[in-house]
């Protein structure tokens, strides 16, 4: 739609105001290799599609029906995953929809929220949806969160982490860190690619993931996704866990807004999801294994990538021309995410995908590259 | 959740004022004879399930993948049927989402907007949710609404039509007169249940939806629902008509919230469905017909029946007592809606169901009245 049609006489301030997200493209050409937007190579627990498709085959009795608002059966299996009350858990539409209500809910328009510069495009776009001032933290010089950075007074602070687009991991140490010294705040840790992340220390496989931390800290708040780990970016399921206040809070944003966010079919797929732990273990695994592949690939490329605990590389052409590289694949069918935004305009970010598709990558790269020598030689 | 447990210290003044909505209870016990939340009392079109179930097959490719996010086959369909542009239709997560963006995208603080004063009422938790002033207008003895009575200053209006939960429906005359007294103000029809509306003039089946007066006003927007009509309420899908500035101001305040709000089934079964329209026709008037056979038995029963145009029946006993008729009703296991509120305290809001469940809800009222003639005598 041409932009000169449109009239806003009858539009809010905040309708006016607003800078929508712009979400990775989706193109639907075929034989397309797509690298750009984190989805999961591989498809979901067979366990999901049963499960819908039991509620299919009563749909007479089923669809014509409201679906339970709170989604009871589905936070009852998170809970049970993650050894907590169901109080604990709330459920949205993707984990942008609860985002969302945990900035109407917690956020305030007299303090600022923090959140790093380089991170989740979508979390100024909140901000300037609900009237809340956000202060862009700078990340250190490698990318790293430092959290005594974060000493001011806020209303709360929201750190992705893994952080996108880097794949750096923040400790829980640096968390308690954050949360102890901001009691009044909200400490929102939005762990969309939390389960691709590896504690580092001892080279043990201990916890990373701050909902250990949420019997202790009444302020923590973490989210997460059903997109990435559980591959059902399309069904359109995120969750929170938080202590029951938070939680409490949540609910009722929530049902001042839209009481049915997930439809019957997205409650039964992401239960029958949660149910299949081993399903679940064998994917995210075979995702960390892929990543580390693909990382020794680039490497020896002479690409700089950062120690990703994603399931995508934030990676660095030895001339720093992401932009070139970006277009010359696209060009093949192979499109990744660049960022034309200062400090990472020289990177790339690359979804781990499949063999197959790793394969086709490299071997593009390498032919690119060889023939940019050649030309630059 | 004892309430007593809950601390609200970190919470946002938004999410300490608010007042959330309260759905229809949603019990889950068999042989229930379910009349409270006006759902369709016959299934999907078959096509519905189809359709999911067509996308399930090839869920490896599509699951994992994010849903388009501007549900363009959905949308599409959607302009076919009405003889729209694609980009006069909105869809989002139940019209109840819709609405909530309808609020924050149009409805401003310095002017209020108006809204009878029994109608849906999620308006007035919406006014809430986003700071707005809802004035309520009264309506007439009668229950039906007078345009000369919003002759006031606003930045909207809101009127469910037909009206909930008296049934009663607003002439395409008086909603011209609406819209072009308030050229300043978007005029909001929320057309729940209006595929179950026949006009009355001359007896014709004439259309009575506001959709064909939207390329005549540039300030009415119609919403409207699957959860009804479609009997998808499982599937959580609502939309929007107007002019092509006040979709873009929905699809913008969209993207500033959530980008995804339609899975990729509920946007496919939601398409079978559109396209069914045979389908669509003969249940609608099914509902219709058994409507016209309600309000035959209950007036037979001495009850006073406002002429219904939606998929239930605003009934009042013939002694007024309807909470204690209620009551009666919901310890044989039939469950009708009572709103505890001035003016509408004698009546029941009675949902259109299967012929068996109207023989019984009759045969129990047949039963309570006469008992109660003998206890009288």
């Amino acid at each position: 739609m041409s932009e000169s049609k449109i009239d806003t006489r009858l539009w809010s301030s905040k309708a006016r105001n607003l800078s929508p997200y712009v979400p990775g493209e989706q193109p639907q050409h075929d034989n397309l290799c797509k690298l750009n937007t984190n989805e999961n190579p591989f498809p979901p627990s067979p366990k999901v599609g049963q499960a819908i498709a039991k509620v299919l085959e009563k749909q007479a009795e089923d669809l014509r029906l409201y679906p339970a608002p709170e989604s009871d059966d589905l936070r009852a299996a998170l809970a049970q995953l993650y050894s907590l009350e169901a109080n604990q858990v709330f459920v949205g539409n993707g984990s942008d929809e609860v985002l969302a209500l945990v900035f109407a809910s917690f956020f305030l328009k007299e303090r600022p929220v923090l959140a790093p510069d380089i991170s989740y495009s979508f979390y100024p776009v909140y901000a300037q949806t609900f009237g809340v001032d956000l202060i862009q933290i700078p990340l250190e010089e490698d990318f790293s969160v430092d959290p005594d950075a974060y000493r001011q007074p806020c209303s709360g602070i929201i750190i992705a982490n893994p952080n996108a687009p880097t794949g750096l991991l923040l400790s829980l140490d640096d968390i308690r860190k954050l949360a102890g010294e901001h009691s009044n705040a909200v400490v929102v840790i939005d762990e969309a690619y939390i389960d691709f992340a590896q504690s580092t220390e001892n080279n043990q496989d201990t916890t990373v993931s701050a909902i250990s931390l949420i019997n202790e800290f009444d302020n923590i708040l973490v989210t997460q996704t059903f997109s990435k780990s559980r591959s059902l970016a399309g069904l359109r399921v995120g969750m929170a866990f938080g202590n029951v206040s938070l939680i409490e809070a949540l609910t009722r944003m929530k049902n001042s807004f839209n009481s049915f966010p997930l439809d019957k079919l997205a409650q039964a797929g992401a239960t029958a999801s949660v149910i299949d732990v081993e399903y679940f273990e064998q994917m995210r695994q075979q995702v960390m294994d892929l990543r580390e592949s693909l990382t020794a690939d680039l490497t020896a490329l002479g690409y700089d990538v950062l120690p990703s605990h994603a399931n995508f590389v934030f990676a660095r052409p030895k001339d720093g021309n992401a932009s070139t590289v970006a277009s010359a694949l696209r060009e093949q069918g192979i499109i990744v995410r660049h960022f034309d935004k200062p400090r990472i305009n020289e990177y790339l970010r690359i979804t781990i995908g499949t063999p197959a598709q790793h394969e086709r990558l490299i071997e593009a790269l390498k032919t690119l590259h060889d023939s940019n020598d050649i030309a630059a030689g």
